[in-house]
């Protein structure tokens, strides 16, 4: 069942009016839904199967059934990755909502390739929050991750006493061999966290942005991987250590 | 230090022939090498830094150093993955390839939507190769996955008896919030071990394939994955758990 996001508070068996016209085009002409069909509906404070009642210019559900399965991840993960080049972002902030990120900070690492131009960068991040939305609805997500964006490294910095944890993944520890930092973090992280985790673009952090950042990086693993992929490794050990060992 | 692969038993100190087309122009326009620059080298029984002595028609090398470090995963991973629509089939090769799978086996699934050209599909194999060599280079690999298809589920089930172990991801199971099968298996796989790991296409696996496969489904999480994105999720959390936990 398709999942859709309405941002109230909902009991069983009420009525709503979903309005978005994103929502509504998808439901006529992707999903070809019609009156009588059941979609999910995500609710701030709760999931249900809802049933279609009418479908006109809005469309008209009825909650019918609560649903008690958990799909977010029980830390809360933010991605701050330098800005990639092509459709590179695009398609890690879709797979990163699949996986389980909470929320996403693209920033302009000092190696960041990309031309920013600050006029555009509104309409890039419109464009990450729609495609984060269709990944959360797709994946079952019980929240659409957020999307916000930092000029500078040292912009990102200043967030930094928001979380709990701050974690750099480092290629060069990969490259060294290091294997246990990214295990040990993990377990001293206890559900309910905000992690930071911080991805280099192409070319990776420069030493100056390590400088400045000055935590804790860890190694995924002994291969190299792209900026684009690295994200999706984390978030994975991510998920596999807290929602499938334990 | 760029990749390539030689498929000759080297030692030290030894000189060899890069002839591949491919190689040598990556090699010339794209990293624009020089006399004297080192590369690393992946022979059939070990990884060297190596010297590029001439350039020319083709480049003659120099092993130099012997490099240790292990960047194969411990178990070796067929995915055996439904073909896709789009390029979403060759982007999974190349992230897989650098998540550390040993093997592709693309299959027609009975949920498989693109129409496949008998004719054509050698063309699209050798696409996938080039691919997975490239990512192979670029990950520090040191074998390069081989990739061989199926032209049925049928034709698959005859490879079973290859592997020590045979795992179905199979998205009921994550829907249903089955969380334990994945890690028991892990746990019983020691390294060395070949395994074969199903995924099916947009749709999943039917119920007939399921039952033609009757092997054990495990699931992946509680967020449903799309088709492309699962492979990554399980060689992660293989890699999480063979080469950063122990």
């Amino acid at each position: 069942m398709q999942r859709y996001f309405l941002e109230q508070d909902a009991e069983l068996n009420q009525r709503f009016f979903i309005h978005s016209t994103d929502d509504i085009h998808h439901m006529k002409n992707v999903m070809r839904s019609s009156e009588g069909d059941k979609i999910i509906v995500n609710f701030n404070n709760g999931a249900y199967v809802s049933s279609i009642i009418t479908m006109a210019e809005s469309i008209e559900i009825e909650t019918i059934e609560l649903i008690d399965l958990v799909t977010e991840l029980p830390v809360h993960i933010t991605i701050a990755s330098g800005l990639l080049k092509n459709d590179k972002y695009e398609w890690m902030i879709q797979k990163a909502t699949e996986l389980g990120a909470a929320h996403f900070i693209p920033f302009v690492s000092e190696r960041t390739i990309i031309k920013i131009d600050h006029k555009k960068i509104d309409k890039r991040l419109e464009r990450f929050k729609k495609i984060v939305k269709e990944a959360a609805e797709q994946s079952y997500r019980q929240q659409v991750p957020s999307v916000s964006f930092q000029p500078s490294s040292r912009a990102l910095v200043k967030l930094f006493d928001d979380y709990d944890y701050v974690l750099i993944a480092y290629e060069e520890e990969a490259k060294a061999g290091e294997t246990r930092k990214f295990h040990a973090a993990l377990n001293t992280i206890v559900p309910g966290s905000n992690v930071l985790m911080i991805f280099g673009p192409e070319g990776g952090l420069s030493h100056d942005e390590l400088k400045l950042f000055d935590v804790q990086a860890i190694g995924l693993g002994p291969r190299i991987l792209r900026a684009e992929t690295a994200p999706l490794y984390a978030l994975s050990a991510i998920s596999y250590f807290y929602e499938l060992m334990s």
